[in-house]
């Protein structure tokens, strides 16, 4: 039986990539360069993501705000790196009028800003400079706050989701009394976002340290979450910054300690973004299209009523209504069950494939038969064939909405297994030297070519040992790996202590594992 | 007893106002023109608002979605009135990236846009450019979306909510197969906002149509809620707009009718924004700083344990959380109720005064001596004073929770119910001539003088009878009312039937009633 995508992952990741988010429904291009319109079923998803980590964010004690879009250029050039790592991606707002010259509409040459705005990148200076005037006393401290904004910077290659000249996320924003707190809020987040991607999007993910080339422009320390997609690549889902006193000195963040001195604060972000859509595509899509996991499924479950024109219409139609409004009033993962009767007009047959596509849990078709029956058909989308069949399973009434909260557990929980499972069977710890790991990724590398092409096959992760290179050494690391289009993703968290072996890439005593793949 | 506040609403509203948003830590000013930054408790009562706005949209039927930030010039230029409606206020952005030059950081100029985009300052023709690939046949109709956003329109003079040149808010995007429909929507989302405003935030509205010269640029009608504040002057709190097939033309918005034939779609647009946080400071604020709606208050009830280093307040500590996590299992206005324990350093009654400006419904502090009793002693935010005394009030424990729903809902209707009142009884329905009507307002109005002063006395509004006058007799009424400082504010819906009266711009007989009054 024929998939109902025309691309296979197999085939043509980077196609079968777009093929879902399109027939998904998920989100288009704009004409606007670099932007995507966010279509009701992929924002709803997001909106399911944001209702869930803002409860998390609330509950580990931050508040919301929301800061200024526009930054006044003389904000970006006070921290130096940070200038140095986002000033060549920015929208630059120059005027604040247009006007219609010669019939065509201009900025107004009149309504020339004194100083440029740019387009928040990201909002710690003009957070930094609000942190400035809020903190005068330990007492004020520590300063936990987030914000869900829009963001730009400027993206040449732009991808639906994984890289876009706007995207929507979250910023995380705190300021501390000491370098301790701070470091504990950093991890304590990472934490938040690790646990939300395996709970929340079944996604498994592996938390760690970035090395000091792929730092956030500004930071001290980075870690991220690093998630496995089903071509191989890593996406980078999530990082939290340690800021030291960077940001505190460039802005004079300072506070009266408890002894009565003047001390610069500790700053800390942390921001997950609309990319954790496009991973939740390719770690659990198949070759029919998207698979939710339930918990950010807008609905989980569709009711399809099979109408004939007949008579006995007006039942599948009652029974439908009733079966849907008994299953909203179930709890799943805590919340009620989001079931759906889908009414609009059409024949079943093409609603359940458009249902399937957009990677609803669980699908059920209604008949006349089923209402004489009293049993409901479904489908589990995780287990959508058996024997090149569609499998559909049937329940009586009572039972399917008895068991539905485990039905949807089900799901979930295959959905994360499958991805572990993939994860931890493609992350290569045998590649000794860096010949090995040239050898082993060096088949499918080109550097000359089209970066998507040349990853078409699956290679997975390694994970070497390395000795913390810093400087020229690290420079010669990175060019080395750029010419096998890998990067070191991250040094993962609590490791065991490592003995007797060699950095692959200088041979010196290696202090610690560090992960290393192609990504997004 | 001296008020919270060291300005007073009498004597001189707009450093009042200010006074509220700042002391009860709504939002305050960026550095960045015309930027706010929207403070934890102001996001607070925003994020609210958003919840309970949403959760109507979406039971009536409208999807959320995500469009771009960005504009380009082109999209603007189709919309003939559009551009004239918005072409003097919008930011521009003319480069993509900045570079350092002579030690400067500047726009690059070779990073210059071949078409510059505008920041969206509302989104109907990104939207419609949308609509036009999505509507094919009269299956895609009605198209039924929403989305919340940031939005700029540079303003010269911003007042934090009620003028800045950001703003968040939402805007509801409609496409129809009939102007029937179109015109039902429309009506629909009015009366949404109209319940909103009246049921969540204790508002009173009136509902009504914008005269003509009023109306959103491209719109066919265009519908206001006005509210009172207490200076007497008008606050348009939300608009819903019937574009008619206008933008359907500019953008080609077609679709085969169930004949067969091509015709164009009806679309609507509707929106509130973070003004309405300013709404709520106008009507409801008194001396002593902000007074919240219950509904839309973060925290509901604020418990202060009044501490004193002595062994009972580990006793004091404990009545305080325990009684939090009660009330917190108690629904009101169908959800939990919002308690709170500020374990915060600092004294009872600092605190108590930094939530009473916050404008908290029930404040509690507890001491010793109420755990000894098992009493609750609390203050009703819309009952402070009482004979210019604190009014505190004591209860029974299990009898405060029992009752802190009633509480709850008598807070609400309290402030309903005087700002109910201050609208029906100031509004002067016996202004018979523009000449009674230039010698009521005349008295306060300056035209050359500062807006604000001018208005600093109590007017009101009239409802006076007019004859829908259009092209040059109604652009003469727009400079007769501008000299007093007056606009129309809108014709109320489903008046009674009007006769005998002459209206009192042109003489004519009269076709309705409109609402005349100075705004923000």
């Amino acid at each position: 039986m024929q998939n109902a995508l025309a691309v296979t992952r197999a085939g043509d990741f980077a196609a079968w990539y777009q093929a879902v988010v399109d027939q998904a429904d998920l989100a288009e291009e704009s004409g606007v360069r670099g932007c995507m319109i966010i279509r009701p079923w992929g924002y709803g998803v997001w909106q399911r993501m944001q209702e869930l980590l803002d409860r998390r964010f609330r509950d580990s004690g931050h508040e919301n705000c929301y800061f200024p879009l526009f930054i006044p250029l003389s904000y970006i050039a006070r921290e130096a790196e940070h200038v140095e790592g986002f000033a060549k991606e920015m929208a630059v707002v120059t005027h604040h009028r247009l006007k219609m010259i010669d019939g065509v509409l201009k900025p107004d040459p009149d309504a020339k800003l004194e100083e440029p705005l740019v387009v928040r990148p990201t909002s710690e200076t003009v957070i930094g400079a609000a942190f400035h005037r809020w903190v005068r006393s330990h007492r004020d401290l520590p300063l936990l706050l987030n914000q869900w904004a829009n963001v730009v910077r400027w993206e040449m290659r732009p991808r639906l989701f994984l890289r876009t000249s706007e995207f929507l996320w979250q910023e995380g924003h705190t300021a501390h009394a000491s370098a301790q707190e701070a470091r504990e809020e950093t991890a304590r987040m990472l934490e938040v976002y690790r646990c939300f991607a395996e709970e929340v999007l079944a996604m498994p993910v592996i938390a760690g340290e970035k090395p000091a080339h792929e730092r956030f422009p500004g930071a001290d320390n980075t870690y991220s979450i690093e998630a496995m997609m089903q071509d191989g690549k890593a996406l980078q889902a999530g990082t939290a910054h340690y800021l030291g006193t960077n940001f505190a000195e460039a802005q004079s963040i300072r506070f009266q300690t408890e002894a009565g001195d003047l001390a610069f604060a500790h700053t800390t972000s942390w921001g997950v973004s609309t990319r954790l859509v496009g991973g939740v595509v390719m770690t659990h899509g198949d070759d029919d299209g998207l698979r939710l996991p339930p918990i950010v499924a807008p609905r989980q479950i569709v009711l399809i009523p099979m109408l004939r024109d007949k008579p006995e219409d007006a039942g599948v139609l009652e029974f439908c209504e009733a079966l849907a409004a008994q299953l909203n009033t179930v709890q799943a993962f805590g919340e009620p069950v989001r079931a759906l009767v889908d009414k609009k007009h059409g024949r079943a047959i093409d609603k359940r494939w458009a249902w399937i596509k957009r990677g609803v849990p669980l699908i059920c078709d209604i008949g006349a038969r089923d209402v004489a029956s009293g049993n409901v058909t479904y489908i589990r989308r995780d287990q959508l064939r058996s024997d090149e069949k569609i499998l559909s399973q049937a329940l009586p009434r009572a039972q399917f909405i008895e068991q539905v909260a485990t039905l949807l557990a089900g799901v979930h929980s295959a959905l994360h297994q499958a991805a572990q499972q993939r994860m931890a069977d493609n992350i290569r710890s045998d590649l000794g030297s860096f010949a090995a790991l040239a050898a082993y990724f060096g088949q499918a590398a080109n550097p000359d070519g089209d970066e998507d092409a040349a990853v078409s096959e699956f290679r997975g992760w390694a994970k070497v040992p390395w000795a913390r290179p810093e400087g020229a050494a690290l420079a010669k690391v990175e060019q080395q790996l750029k010419g096998l289009k890998l990067t070191v993703r991250n040094a993962p968290l609590a490791q065991d202590p490592i003995t007797d072996q060699r950095c692959i890439f200088s041979g010196e005593p290696a202090r610690e594992f560090v992960l290393v793949g192609r990504s997004y």
